[in-house]
Order: C-alpha cells, then sequence, then structure tokens
C-alpha cells in the first residue's frame, strides 16, 4: 500500500519537472530573462512564508503555500495565459480542469482529491487562504515590472487601468500590501513606465 | 511598524531573486539543461508534501517546507559547491553562515533570527524535519541522474561508493524512500550507468 501510493508520488515528482520549461511573459527582476512557472512558484512561496503577517484575516500558511506551490502544474498541459489577455479568459478553463484531473490524478487516490481540491480553492479565491495566495500572484509580477522599467506593461502597451483593475485583488488578501502596491502603480504612471 | 517590515521584506524578495541565476551541476528530468536552485527548491517542496507520509518520524509540514524553500538561499553569496567535491566540503562553510546572516539579516528582526535559525537546524540535520528535508535534498538529484542516463555520475566520474555513501542519509528521514533508493541505485549499477 504505502509502496503503491510511493510509486505513484515518484511519477507525479518527474511529471511536474515540465513546468521548469513553461515560459512566463514577464521577466527576473532588473533582467532580461523569462520567468519559468517553477520559479515563479518558489517565489510566491517566500512571499506567502515572509508577508504573511500582512494577511487581513488569520490565514494557514501551509494551505496558502500548498496552493502557490501547485497553482500553476496544470499549465503543462493548458500552457500560460497572459494575464492581460483580452481573447482568452485567465481563469478556471475547462481545459485546466482537465489537466488538474490529469496530472493531479497520477496521486494515489486520496491525495488527487485534495490537490484538487486546493487547486480549485485558489482559483475561486474566496477562503483567507486563496485570497492571500492570489494576493502573491498579483504582487510577484507589479515588482517585476516596476524593477524593469515598465516590464510586461510596456512591452504588451497594457494601459493603468487594466493594471489597476488587475492589481486589486491584492487588497481582499492584504490591505497593507495593497497600500504599498498602490503606490508602486501611482509612481509607475508618474515615471512613466505606465500610461494613463 | 508593519509598514517598516514591509519594505524590508520586499528588499529581501528582490534580492532572492538571485537564486534563480545559481545552476546546479544536475540537470532536468531526461533533459540537457542544468536545473537552477529556485527550481530545485520548488521540487523539494513539492516532494516534502507528496511524500510526507514516508516520513520515519511525525513532521512538521510547514516547517520541513521553510527549509527546502530557504535552504539554497545561501547560494546567492556562497555559490553551489557539488556534493561530490571533493576538495571544498559541501556543508555549512563559514562563507555560507555569513551568507546567512546578510540576506536573512535583510528581514526584520524576529523573522531573521526565525530564518537563520531554520537554515542551521536543516544544514545540522538532527530533528525529524531536517532529516526528512535532507532526504528530499538528496533523492531529487537521484531520480534525475536515473532519468539522464547516469546524469552527473557519469560527467563526473563518481562512483558506486560515494554515490551509496552521500545517499544513505535518505534513510534518516525515511526507511521506505531508502528503500526505493537503494534498488534504484543498484539497478543503475546493473544497467552500467553506476560504475562500482
Ligand atoms: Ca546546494
Amino acid at each position: 500500500m504505502k509502496i503503491d501510493n510511493l510509486l505513484k508520488q515518484v511519477e507525479f515528482i518527474k511529471e511536474i519537472d515540465k513546468i521548469k520549461y513553461i515560459q512566463r511573459k514577464t521577466k527576473l527582476f532588473n533582467s532580461d530573462r523569462h520567468e519559468n512557472d517553477a520559479e515563479h512558484s518558489w517565489h510566491l512561496a517566500m512571499m506567502a512564508i515572509v508577508l504573511s503577517e500582512h494577511a487581513n484575516e488569520q490565514i494557514d500558511v501551509l494551505k496558502v503555500l500548498k496552493m502557490v506551490l501547485i497553482h500553476d502544474i496544470v499549465e503543462i498541459d493548458a500552457g500560460d495565459i497572459f494575464i492581460y489577455d483580452s481573447v482568452k479568459n485567465h481563469s478556471n478553463t475547462k481545459e485546466e480542469l482537465k489537466a488538474a484531473k490529469r496530472i493531479f490524478g497520477m496521486l494515489p487516490t486520496e491525495q488527487a482529491q485534495e490537490f484538487i481540491a486546493i487547486w480549485e480553492e485558489f482559483e475561486e479565491g474566496e477562503t483567507n487562504e486563496a485570497k492571500f495566495a492570489k494576493a502573491m500572484d498579483r504582487f510577484e509580477p507589479l515588482l517585476q515590472n516596476t524593477s524593469n522599467n515598465g516590464g510586461t506593461w510596456s512591452e504588451f502597451n497594457v494601459k493603468y487601468e487594466s493594471v489597476y483593475d488587475k492589481k486589486k485583488l491584492i487588497k481582499k488578501g492584504s490591505k497593507s500590501i495593497w497600500g504599498f502596491a498602490e503606490e508602486l502603480i501611482n509612481e509607475s504612471v508618474k515615471n512613466g513606465i505606465l500610461k494613463k
């Protein structure tokens, strides 16, 4: 039983290596090198640990970590969708659910169910943990773009209104981080790296 | 106070981006591309979550996650030392301690102290959490090398005895994972990808 589980878990561990090849639109800090999903997920995990004191509500940090560590695994099958893509909807496509079922489904049944549930909870964004995890996911590229002279905002001609609209989700997870983020956005407009 | 913390934490979050540039000797699964420290740390975190049921003793998974997520941050200053390097000792050099103090020292005092303590606990490898975290750190490259036709073993002419000697640490964290690992090592000798 335990060894059965282990064999399945090892196959899953090998499979998820593939997220290291999935490139995001955003780039590393002060850099021209694209970030991949594994690096991004690691960074969100570190941010969740370091910033947890700023959460609006009491959060279960372990659950937040699970969310941010697994949230992009579905992209192995479904690919990365750019958050400012106006054609494709960013979140919770059918393709992603299919991917979650296939990839998390490699794990022993109970664990597979737990992972799918955590991924869905993150996507829905309703619980305290999901709100904070999503705040991390919005905050990282904001820090990256401001360090990269506008980054994807300049590259893809994304305007202030769209940025503000996407980033305000941070407030649901942390009012203090949102205060900081809002200031960064306003400064970016002043500095000319984000157009109104 | 809270905003003071946040400013320090954001500087830390930017600083640790640098581990994405630190290349390990090992390569991705079935691949010729080197793994970097951020990807490696993400993978260990996933392994710790997925494999926790195999730990010899009850473990605090959150603590294990903190350990594996931060364990290589010191390499930003100290660099990656190859585990089979016969000249430099792999673990806990003075340089690494200095790095831990500088980098974790960017955080608010209490948090800095917590991170340094967790990093030291990992390095010492005595607690249940550290033993399991170290087991993950030894298990990942074993899986990678066997998927890569010997990987760093072939590349750097590492022999069975050295591999066995380094990998047996897995047993301290998990007897069942060690059982699996030992079999993988023996098979590798049979398949000729690891020389006795
Ligand atoms: Ca290392």
